[in-house]
C-alpha cells in the first residue's frame, strides 16, 4: 500500500526559488579578478538563471543537453548551475587545471555543445580547438565582452551578458523526474582516463539536505559562507545548492585563493564558514603568520580533498580559535561521506584530545552506508586498527561512469569501491590508510605505504619519500623505500631503514632504500606511483 | 536523460540500523510511571524492533496491514514506530485523549488487527470493545505482563515481551519502494470525523532530513532530547525519526509531563532540547516560579500546536534564560511548516525585538511551498498585514485523505488548504490569524475572531470569550461576541464593545455582545465555534 503524500519532485530549480523568494535578505558577493567585489540577491541570481535558461531554450539546447563550464567561483557560475540544470540540461563543470589532452577528452566524451569559459581560461580552448572543433559549437566568455581570440573561427564565440540578455526573467521552471541528470563531474584519477559522473536532481537535493544537517556543515541562514573550493570540484562539495536551501549568503572569492585574498574578502564580508582543500588552508595559515592578522570572527573551516597534516589544524585552533573540521568525500559521491563531528562519546574531550582526533576524516553522515572489507569481502573489525577497503553506497552515490556501463569500481550487489583503505571504529569514525591499489600486500596481510611515506619524511635527511610494494618470492610483495634527499644530504640505507625502529612492526620495515633524484606526480600534485612501479619492478630486494 | 545514481529506496529502518551501527553511545532514557528510568542503546532497541517486526511477520502480519498504538513516550513506543514500518505494515499511533467513540471510530476506518496498548488506557479499550471487536483480533498490553481485564473474551491479549520473545534479534529489513506506506494519524478537527493521513517512508525520512537542518530543530550527535510531545502527535513532530538519524540521545518521559516531573527528568539525564505544545510549557514555567529551581544547562524549546502568548517566551528567556521557538505544522504536513529562526535582516535584533518577533509561527523550510490566497484564489501582499488562507504543497504534505479521495481541502492543483489565515511578510514570516471557518467576512472583507477575543480576555471582567459571524442582511456577516464573566462581574454590552475602541479598526468591532454560563469546547479544549454558530445563527444583531 502506498502513502497518501504529494508527489512532489526533489528539483534542483525547487532550491533557487526558494531562495528568491524567502530569503532576499542574504548576499551573493563576487571577488572580481582586481579585487572589487559586485553584490547580488537570491532573487537577482533567479532572475538572470531564468534569462541564462531561456536563452538556452531559445537556441534549441535539449533536455539532457550537457552544457560546459571552465569557469572559477563567481556568480556567473552559480547562474549557470540554476539556469542549465533548471531546465533539464546537465551543468558540466570541467576542472580547467588538467592537462588539455584531458580537457579534451573529457568535452569530447561528454559530447559538450557550449562552453562557458572565464576570460582567463581561454587560451587553454585555443589550444584545444581542435580537437573540440567537431564538438562543441558555442563558446560563451564569461564577461560582458569578448576578448581578441582566434576561436570565431572555429565557433560562435559570445560573452554571456549578451547570450542571456535576450532571454526573460520570469520563468516556469519545468518539472520533470526527479531521477534526471542534472549535472556532470569528471573524475581525476592518477591511472586510464577521466570519468564522468552524472548527479541526478533527487541526488544532489538529498545531499544538500544532509549536508545542512546540524551535525554536518550545517549551513543556516545567518551564516556566511565562503567556497574556496572551486565549483569544478564535485559541485563545489554542495555548497551552491546548501547555501540557498538555507538562505545563506555566499562569498564566491573568484580566481584569487592566495591567503592574503582570502583573509581580506573573509573580514570585509564577515564570513562565518568556509571550505577547502589542505593546500588552501596551509597558505592562509602561512599568510596569518607573517602577515600578524587575525580574524575579528574566526569563521569555521571544513577541509577535504585529501588528507590534511593535524599540525595544520592544530596550528589554526590554538594560534587563531579557527576550527577546522575533516570531512571525506569523492566525485562518485557528491562528494560528502563521513565528516569528523563530534558524538556524545567524545563530547568532553580536552581540545588537545580532540585535536589529536582531527586525523580521522569522520563519521558518516546518514544516507551513505558504509563497509570495510578484505580480499575476501569480509568486514574487518570496527577496532580502529584493522584495515581493508571501504565500500559505499546510498542515494547520492553513483551507480556507474558515464557511457562505462561496466567499471569494476561498481560491485554486483550494489556497492562502490572507493579505492581507500581505511580502518574504522566502534563509534563509525574511519581513518584514511591507503588507496588500495598502494597497499603492499605481504603474505596476506595489508602494509600502508603513506604511513611508512610518513614516517620517512620525518627523517631530517629526507625531502620526500614514496614507497611501493615490488614483487617477492615468498611474500608476493615487500616493501621499497625511495628517496628524494634534502640538499647537501646523503642519508644511508642502513640509517633510513633503521629510522623505522620501535615506530612500525617490523615486518613492516621496506627491505631496501633507492634514493632518487625525483618523484614523478599528476597534474594535482599527487605522486604517480603506477609510473614509480614500473620503473622499479624488476628492482631485486637484498635477501632479508 | 537520467543520472547515473543509485537507486537506493529512503526507508525508515535505515534510520534505526545507521544509529544501532554507529552511534551505540547514545541512550534512550524511559521514564516509568514510578519515576524510575530505565536506559537502552539504539543496538538495544534495534534489536527490540527487529524481535518485534520478526515476531509480526510471523503472525501473518501483512505489508500495508495497520497496526495501531494507544502509548505514552516510551522505548516500546518507539520499537513500534521500527518494528511496524521496518516491515512495510503501517503504525498507526491513537491519540488516547480522543473521546471514545472517536477512538472507535478510528479503530475501524483504519482497519487495524493489532492494538498496543498502554496498561493505563486498558479500561479506554474495554470501553469501546463492543465497537472494536469485529476489527481487531489481539491486544498487546506495553508491559511484562496483562492485568486483570475483560478484554480477553473478546480478544487475544497478550502482554509485550511475551509478544516478541519469540522474535529473533537479527534481521535483514525488507527493501521497497520508497512510496509505500508507513504510519497514520488521524486528525482531531473540531467538525465531522477524525480524517486519516497515511505518511510513507519518503515522506518521513524527507521530514527527518529537513528537521535536523541546523535552522530548523537541528539535532546533533552530542544533544539529548526530551520530546513532551507524545509520540501520538503526528508522528511525535518527527523527532523518533530525526534523532537516530544524527545519533541524538532521547529522553521519553512516559505518561507524567508535569512541570515537576520534566524538569527533574531534563537534569537527571542533562537533556539539550525539548519540544511541546504551550500547556506544558505553562505548567513548567509554573513549577519553576514555584519551586525557584533553575536548569543547571538551559536547554532550548520548541513549541507548537497551538499559538503561545508571547509572554511566556519572554518570561522563559528573561527568567531562566531558556530560548524557545514557535513553529507551526499540522497532522496533514508531517507536521513541520515553518519555524521562526532569525534570519540575516534580523540577526542583530535586540532580545527585546526578538521577543516580540517571537508571536510569528516563523518561515517556511526548505520542501514547504506556501502560498496566501483571498477568496479569490489571489496571493496577497506579503506585507505582514494583508491576510488570507495559507496553502502548502511539498513531499511531506498529504495528497488525501485515508479512504476519502475527494476531500475539498485538497485543491485540483496539487495544494493543500491549511485552513489557517494568516499573513506574510517580505522575509516569508507567517502569523496565523485565524482558522478560515472562523473568520467573519465582512462586506468582502476578512475579519480575525481570535484578535477580537484576545482582546476581550483582557478586559478585567471576562473570563472567556468566544467571537463568531453571523448573518447580516448588508455585510453578510457581522461578529458576535460571546463572554463568559468572571465570577461576581457582570460587564455590560456597552463597556464590552467601548474596550475595543482604539485597539481595532471601528468596522472590526463586535455588533452586538451576549453574556453566556459557558462555551462548548472539544476533547483536546479547542472552542467549539461550529456548535456556537448553530445556537447563534438565528441571533438578531441590533440596527447600527
Amino acid at each position: 500500500m502506498d502513502g497518501l503524500m504529494q508527489e512532489r519532485e526533489l528539483l534542483i530549480s525547487d532550491i533557487l526559488g526558494f531562495a528568491a523568494r524567502y530569503h532576499r535578505g542574504a548576499k551573493i558577493v563576487t571577488a572580481r579578478p582586481d579585487g572589487s567585489t559586485v553584490h547580488h540577491t537570491y532573487p537577482q541570481i533567479h532572475a538572470r538563471a531564468a534569462k541564462l535558461a531561456n536563452a538556452l531554450k531559445a537556441r534549441g539546447v535539449k533536455p539532457g543537453e550537457r552544457i560546459a563550464t571552465l569557469a572559477w567561483n563567481d556568480h556567473r557560475h552559480l547562474e549557470l548551475y540554476y539556469g542549465i540544470s533548471g531546465i533539464g540540461a546537465v551543468c558540466h563543470t570541467i576542472n580547467p587545471r588538467l592537462f588539455p589532452p584531458q580537457v579534451a577528452f573529457i568535452v569530447k566524451d561528454a559530447e559538450d555543445t557550449h562552453l562557458f569559459v572565464d576570460p582567463m581560461f581561454l587560451p587553454l580552448v585555443e589550444g584545444v580547438a581542435d580537437a573540440i572543433a567537431g564538438v562543441v559549437k558555442t563558446i560563451v566568455v564569461l564577461d560582458d565582452k569578448v576578448p581578441d581570440s582566434k576561436l570565431g573561427n572555429r565557433f560562435e564565440v559570445v560573452d554571456y551578458e549578451s547570450f542571456i540578455a535576450p532571454g526573460s526573467e520570469r520563468i516556469e521552471w519545468p518539472r520533470f523526474d526527479e531521477k534526471t541528470a542534472a549535472a556532470l563531474c569528471y573524475t581525476s584519477g592518477t591511472t586510464g582516463d577521466p570519468k564522468g559522473v552524472l548527479y541526478s536532481h533527487r541526488s544532489t537535493v538529498l545531499h544538500a539536505y544532509a549536508g545542512n544537517m546540524a551535525d554536518v556543515t550545517g549551513h543556516r541562514s545567518v551564516d556566511v559562507v565562503l567556497p574556496v573550493v572551486p565549483l569544478f570540484h564535485v559541485c563545489g562539495w554542495g555548497i551552491p545548492y546548501q547555501a540557498p536551501m538555507a538562505g545563506t549568503s555566499l562569498v564566491m572569492p573568484g580566481p584569487r585563493l592566495d591567503g592574503a585574498s582570502i583573509y581580506r574578502l573573509c573580514e570585509q564580508e564577515s564570513v562565518t564558514g568556509m571550505a577547502g582543500v589542505p593546500t588552501v588552508w596551509m597558505g592562509l595559515l602561512k599568510y596569518l603568520r607573517e602577515s600578524g592578522n587575525r580574524f575579528t570572527n574566526p569563521p569555521r573551516l571544513v577541509v577535504g580533498g585529501s588528507a590534511m597534516p593535524t599540525a595544520i589544524a592544530v596550528a589554526f585552533e590554538k594560534e587563531y580559535g579557527v576550527v577546522i573540521r575533516h570531512a571525506w568525500g569523492m566525485t562518485e559521491m557528491s562528494p560528502l561521506g563521513t565528516i569528523n563531528m563530534p558524538k556524545v562519546e567524545n563530547a568532553n574531550w580536552t581540545t588537545d584530545e580532540r585535536l589529536a582526533h582531527f586525523k580521522s576524516q569522520g563519521r558518516p553522515i546518514f544516507g551513505v552506508d558504509l563497509k570495510v572489507v578484505d580480499d575476501h569481502g569480509n568486514e574487518v573489525a570496527n577496532d580502529g586498527k584493522a584495515f581493508g577497503e571501504l565500500l559505499v553506497r546510498g542515494p547520492w552515490i553513483a551507480s556507474s561512469y558515464f557511457g562505462r556501463p561496466n567499471d569494476p569500481n561498481f560491485t554486483a550487489d550494489g556497492w562502490f569501491r572507493t579505492g581507500d583503505v581505511v580502518t574504522i571504529d566502534q563509534s563509525g569514525y574511519i581513518e584514511i590508510v591507503d588507496r588500495a591499489k598502494d597497499v603492499i600486500k605481504s603474505g596476506g596481510e595489508w602494509i600502508s605505504s603513506i604511513e611508512l611515506e610518513n614516517i620517512a619524511v620525518g627523517h631530517p635527511a629526507v625531502q620526500e619519500a614514496a614507497v611501493i610494494g615490488v614483487n617477492h618470492p615468498k611474500w608476493d610483495e615487500r616493501p621499497l623505500l625511495l628517496v628524494v634527499a634534502k640538499e647537501g644530504e646523503t642519508p644511508t640505507r642502513d640509517e633510513l631503514l633503521g629510522w623505522y625502529q620501535g615506530k612500525v612492526a617490523k615486518w613492516w620495515v621496506p627491505d631496501d632504500v633507492v634514493i632518487v633524484d625525483s618523484l614523478p606526480h599528476t597534474a594535482t600534485g599527487k605522486l604517480l606511483k603506477t609510473e614509480l612501479k614500473k620503473r622499479f619492478a624488476d628492482h631485486i630486494l637484498p635477501a632479508a
